[in-house]
């Protein structure tokens, strides 16, 4: 019993150092052990939690005893090398020290003031990885722009548009709310979160048009311009256009450059999402992503998903800060201070949603300086290799077809045997523990996505995975007489 | 060198150990000797890093270096026990190991399949926090309601502003935007991250009709129900109030019981934001805090800040989820899954702003656990006495006068001798580095502020607090001649 006093500090090292032997044997030995996607039901973690808090303090040892035998069945292993689901959240040891660091400082970098080096080492870094990936000059805090560390993507998008709100109302809507009717754009691949914003930003989810695709899923340039002298013509206000390097479905890339041009012409705002492929820009090879990339007005990619750096991390970069700050900050009397007022600093509260921030800096600054532009150059390089060698398996393979381009560590790929035969292979293989695959619709069809991004993923786990999915063909398709067939 | 390759566990480990053991000579020792308040000028760390980011990886011990020597003259120590500024950020080592272990696990929790255990836990520990401070069963989520983790309670307020905006539009204004004029109200004293999310909301902060306080600086209901009745007779829409329990500038505690039974009764959504002295309510002396509170549609309050949990961590409570799922929902393809489709679940992703999400509920488990119900009391009593003691020293001497009253934590009080005198104080005190004490406006006086809540704050520090300030009106007001006197 721990009798309400603090944690005493000789016992914080022992728990921190059990807790590191933890972290260590997970990372190393179970992931590649326990079953990729839980397979609990629903309610069955609450079940075994006691129903009322503790009255009296407990020991560290039993909560660490209850994260194995209570928690762990309902983890779903993101870290495991036979995770190819959704997008990577890859991880590695210099970001976890980044985090443990960040919250051993307990620092609240709400404003320049609470922390000055809170606020000036993320500065530094994001305008460092305008360096390391390519891109625009305008991008860099030393001019008119500048970066911030935001939560997701969807909260970097968010400000965007809300900037982008802000600046085509002449700066009245924050005030005044809204009244023209404003029409924003995307591709119909766009992520989800750009109509979330859309709602959240009050303009009306059925006023974000969605421009047709070409072959390769990305937005036509040519249908955004239409379109847009289209709603022009009905006496809308176009101000907003999201394109996207590497779309969640497929890692389809919008031709940045040719959106960029319109943009320009037409006076809109241009915010580009590079979420995972944003990373690859690190080797030259790929830098092509970011062609037409000076013509944007915001950017955001995220160390979070495959640059190794733990979630939440995603770099968010505007060309003109000074239209994101008036459309976000905020100065009342208790937040007044010298520095703010003299001008001299940034205090990112006026970069984002929430007031307070932590010191999310640390882990990207750790991550950076431990893998080297080399370090992580190399591991990029080894995705990408490991994802197009399973592309090369798939085209061999006549049953099987690809759905998308793969141009990056994303294969999009079907079964031939139709939707039913191609979900009935998500489900064997999700179930088999084994691997963890989800799924998309590209032209109407049910289509698997396969994405290489995890910290440990290696030729071997690539290897397992067709096997695997593969065998789910033979068994529950071929095998099993397929419904689809 | 580390030649690009991922960290070794065995170099892993032994970083670890040596930042675990950092991080409790940081928190037991040099808080307490450092400057509280940076005192470096803008730009003097970024002056110290290297321009560009490494080729080659770098040493960890390099980096550790470097947060010594360049970071932490940058640092200001929210954590000391002589910050009495803003709001505490309080820590402690459970917490600090919650977010080890959240950061070793690195699991993604936006859905409940990709972690049901992040989702399970989370909304254990909330239901938990409804019987630890006494608040209504209609906040749990074995009812109609839940409760969940946001960064902030600028982005929990932002999310029951944004499900209060549908629900008075018949959900209509995400889909199709803003038409009706909508007005909320909140006080003259209210957070300004309710203007600022009236603003991101496309509502306009015009639309936000501050209320007058009375002697207290609470929300005067009467003032509240004339404005409502003006507002309607002008064909204006009502639709959402801001009440708040322990406002930032004085710990004000709006009437929440009357200021309710106005909102049942013209069908307003009521948010009650308590941030800090939410917490207070985990002892029975204090609850009448939540009186009133069964007539709130949505609640928070902030553990990182007053109960030992690491930022963030604000818990979020709606007495109907359906409204505010509704309100932030999406579903694209790529997130489909058997579990979200079967309605059993909870997918956090449509309770907040962003997609993704950590496992946060790690930290507030354990902290819970650590101290219990009673560890948490006794804190929080502690606090409160130490606050009072310095309300009773101000109360007797002479040169110094109350501001406000100081029901909890947060004593508010001047020097007689004016603006000019406190201002001087203020800069004294925070220039000495020995302790960090931030200033308010009231009843248009420069007011200061001390509040009690960092973990390792004793009588010694309150004590020396009392001293320099005291110290500070000698030398910089009375004996330098005051220019304000």
């Amino acid at each position: 019993m721990t009798d309400g006093h603090h944690m005493h500090p000789d016992a914080f090292r022992r728990h921190a150092h059990d807790l590191v032997d933890w972290i260590i044997d997970y990372q190393e030995r179970r992931v590649n052990e326990l079953p990729v996607l839980s397979q609990v039901e629903p309610g069955a973690i609450r079940a075994r939690l006691p129903e009322a808090p503790p009255e009296r303090g407990e020991p560290f040892d039993a909560m660490l005893r209850d994260v194995d035998a209570i928690l762990l069945p309902g983890i779903t292993h993101w870290q495991s090398p036979d995770f190819f689901a959704f997008f990577p959240a890859n991880t590695s040891y210099p970001a976890i020290l980044g985090e443990l660091l960040s919250a051993g400082l307990g620092v609240q970098g709400m404003l320049w003031a609470t922390s000055p080096a809170c606020t000036e080492l993320e500065t530094h870094v994001l305008d460092w990885l305008v360096g390391m990936l390519g891109l625009p000059e305008r991008f860099r805090s030393t001019g008119a722009g500048g970066g911030t560390i935001e939560d997701s993507a969807s909260s970097a998008t968010l400000c965007a548009l809300l900037a982008a709100r802000e600046r085509a109302t002449g700066f009245a809507s924050n005030e005044r709310g809204l009244d023209a009717r404003l029409v924003a754009y995307a591709s119909t691949q766009t992520h989800s979160s750009v109509a979330k914003a859309i709602g959240i930003a009050g303009i009306g989810k059925e006023n974000l048009h969605l421009i047709d695709v070409d072959e390769t899923f990305a937005m036509k340039p040519e249908a955004l311009a239409e379109r847009i002298r289209a709603d022009r013509a009905a006496g809308l206000v176009p101000f907003f256009v999201c394109a996207t390097v590497g779309t969640t479905s497929s890692n389809a890339i919008d031709p940045v450059s040719a959106i960029g041009a319109i943009c320009r012409e037409q006076g809109l705002w241009l915010h580009v999402d590079a979420a995972m492929a944003g990373t690859a820009a690190v080797c030259p090879e790929f830098r092509y992503l970011h062609d037409g990339l000076d013509r944007a007005d915001s950017y955001c990619f995220n160390p979070h998903k495959w640059m190794f750096t733990n979630f939440d991390c995603d770099c968010f970069f505007v060309a003109d800060r000074a239209a994101l700050i008036r459309s976000l900050s905020i100065l009342p009397e208790y937040l007044k201070n010298r520095a703010t007022e003299s001008g001299a600093v940034i205090d990112y509260r006026d970069w984002q949603i929430p007031l307070g921030r932590r010191f999310r800096a640390l882990k990207l600054w750790f991550v950076i300086r431990h893998y080297g532009i080399e370090g992580l150059r190399h591991h990029v390089r080894r995705h990408v290799e490991l994802a197009q060698t399973f592309r090369s398996w798939v085209e061999a393979d006549d049953r099987f077809t690809l759905a998308a381009p793969a141009p990056l560590n994303l294969v999009c790929f079907r079964h031939r045997g139709g939707d039913d035969a191609n979900r009935a292979i998500l489900d064997a293989v999700n179930a088999s523990g084994d691997l963890y695959l989800t799924h998309t619709v590209l032209d109407g069809r049910f289509t698997l996505r396969l994405c290489v991004g995890q910290t440990r993923t290696e030729a071997e786990h690539v290897e397992r995975a067709w096997a695997r999915i593969r065998g789910a063909a033979d068994v529950d398709i071929e095998g099993g007489g397929s419904d689809a067939a």
